[in-house]
């Protein structure tokens, strides 16, 4: 099996770090599956693990797959081989830039069919980000009619969490509100569903004021945490919530949170997989994404598609999620 | 009718500038009620605000009464003259350290009968506080059973607000453990039903450990949020929730909530009365507590009492407000 692994930390100046070697196909464990990677999503969060400090001889990125099983351990029994299925994975092991990759079942669902393996790949990381966020940061209900007349802001509505995010808001009876400047995102979110667009080049605040627009319940910022953050605060309701995905480049002023009695949380989706709390969650919250997509209620965000597992392709990811301009998903196509 | 009032922002170690003076009798608007206070509550929310700017020409403090209603505004339909009530207020207006005062409807609710007007008056401001921190901050359940296994810490059991919500969060199933350092404070929080106390003068994480306590999914800090920062966030169970009513000194790294994906809130009781919204649940959170008290679910907090409303009595209760290791509440009883 091919598997493109990197030796280093390093940054994208120092040249093509990643490189191509061929391993040995693993066997999976009793809760494992083998799977075999027809496609692999590439994010931001994969920027970051690759400058991060290794303490392993390589590491292997990669947090978005679809693929079919190839193989089951003993203790498995929702998954047969040759079921297709895809999963997000977990940052303590190796990711899906591979062309098989081992998996513990709490992680997977069966993927939609009417989705290709690269439309599939798009969804994982960010529907979980999205999903947590909704339900166990914000606490919005499962019941979307509990969730009426209630507004979420999303702070870069185009990005994939944005655009996934912004789907599952709606299904679930949010009005949402996303931020986009040029034609092409604004557009894109507006495919995504969002209610209104409005022009992050411009004040935020005064956009409220003008289109007579009802103060977010909720906010969630996929972009600049630091410079959005006293914008954040002016604008959620009183008791309201903030979620952000972005590290803070500063220390921050809490106190700021208390007039309106804030809540605020960093997101992160490989806490419960850091912490082996709850991972069973992964899977519930992907059996939602693929009910959803069969029903038609969510699309996928897949925007952009590398054909082939190559350094070259992973490097080319790299820079595109650097760029911070990408609109919805990026994913490499392993297999056809 | 007499009231006790302030006519600058002051420092107790400026003297005494507390002063009573004698203000004609109001009457009720539509919503509201004309309450003869019998005892009022003092908060260290009471010595902030009296070293707040002040924008008017007098203020009144006093966030936590108990009295009897002695007239109704013509669109007030749950009371009537004559009813016991207890509540805690608005900040934005005059509070109880008066002998009669004006409050909205939606702010009280009818005393538990069990209680005297000293012992209720103990309350309100605390108990809507962690009814607040455990319900909207935290997200508990509403049924008992559903919150069995969860674990709340309380930093600083034995103050006004840990006291109550000791028993509102034993009252909703929850496991809860404390700190206190004195024999005295300990003894109080085991008294309002604190299942393990733990010692405030040495590492939390360390007795968490000896202790063989399960990590908290809560953690509830009503003293020194900076100084507990980093052991909130080292205690606290992945995906857990964090929250204070103490402001921070210093600005904090927000970073460090992220891999554990934490949610923290700046909860502020007066939050609803300054924007006006959803006041109405100062009263259902009070309507609760009546219930509980009235099924002997609840006890009072009270620990002080202080004959008589006087300049000197809210000047020295300021003064055991801020010396920060006063045991319970207390209250001044305005009327017998």
């Amino acid at each position: 099996m091919k598997t493109i692994l990197a030796r280093q930390p390093f940054q994208l100046s120092e040249g093509l770090l990643f490189e191509a070697v061929t391993r040995e196909m693993p066997q999976p464990d009793a809760h494992e599956l083998l799977v075999k990677v027809y496609a692999s999503g590439v994010n931001p969060v994969d920027t970051k693990m690759r400058q991060a400090p290794l303490n392993q001889a390589s590491r292997v990125l990669g947090f978005d797959a679809a693929g079919v099983v190839v193989a089951v351990g003993d203790q498995v029994s929702d998954f047969t081989p040759g079921d297709r299925v895809y999963y997000s994975g977990s940052n303590q092991r190796d990711g899906s830039n591979q062309t098989y990759q081992l998996v513990h079942e709490h992680y997977v669902a069966k993927m939609p069919d009417r989705l290709s393996f690269t439309e599939a790949a798009a969804l994982p990381l960010t529907a979980i980000t999205a999903y947590e966020t909704l339900f166990d940061c914000f606490g919005i209900a499962t019941t979307p009619s509990d969730n009426q007349g209630k507004t979420l802001l999303i702070i870069n509505g185009a990005g994939g969490v944005g655009s996934i995010a912004t789907q599952i808001a709606k299904a679930y009876g949010l009005t949402v509100i996303t931020t986009a400047s040029r034609p092409e995102t604004r557009a894109w979110s507006e495919k995504m569903g969002a209610d209104v667009v409005l022009n992050h080049r411009h004040s935020l605040i005064d956009q409220f004021e003008t289109q007579s627009l009802a103060r977010p319940d909720y906010i969630f910022c996929t972009y600049d945490t630091d410079g959005y953050y006293d914008t954040m605060i002016e604008l959620v309701k009183p008791r309201g919530r903030i979620a952000t995905i972005v590290a803070f480049q500063e220390k921050q002023d809490l106190n700021a949170l208390k007039a309106k009695s804030i809540t605020l949380t960093h997101e992160f989706m490989f806490a419960r997989a850091m912490y082996g709390i709850d991972v069973h969650m992964y899977r519930h919250y992907l059996e939602d994404v693929t009910e959803k997509v069969e029903s038609g209620q969510y699309q996928t965000t897949l925007n952009t598609v590398l054909k082939g597992l190559t350094p070259e392709n992973i490097f080319r990811a790299h820079e595109m999620m650097e760029a911070q301009s990408h609109i919805g998903k990026l994913v490499i196509e392993v297999a056809e």
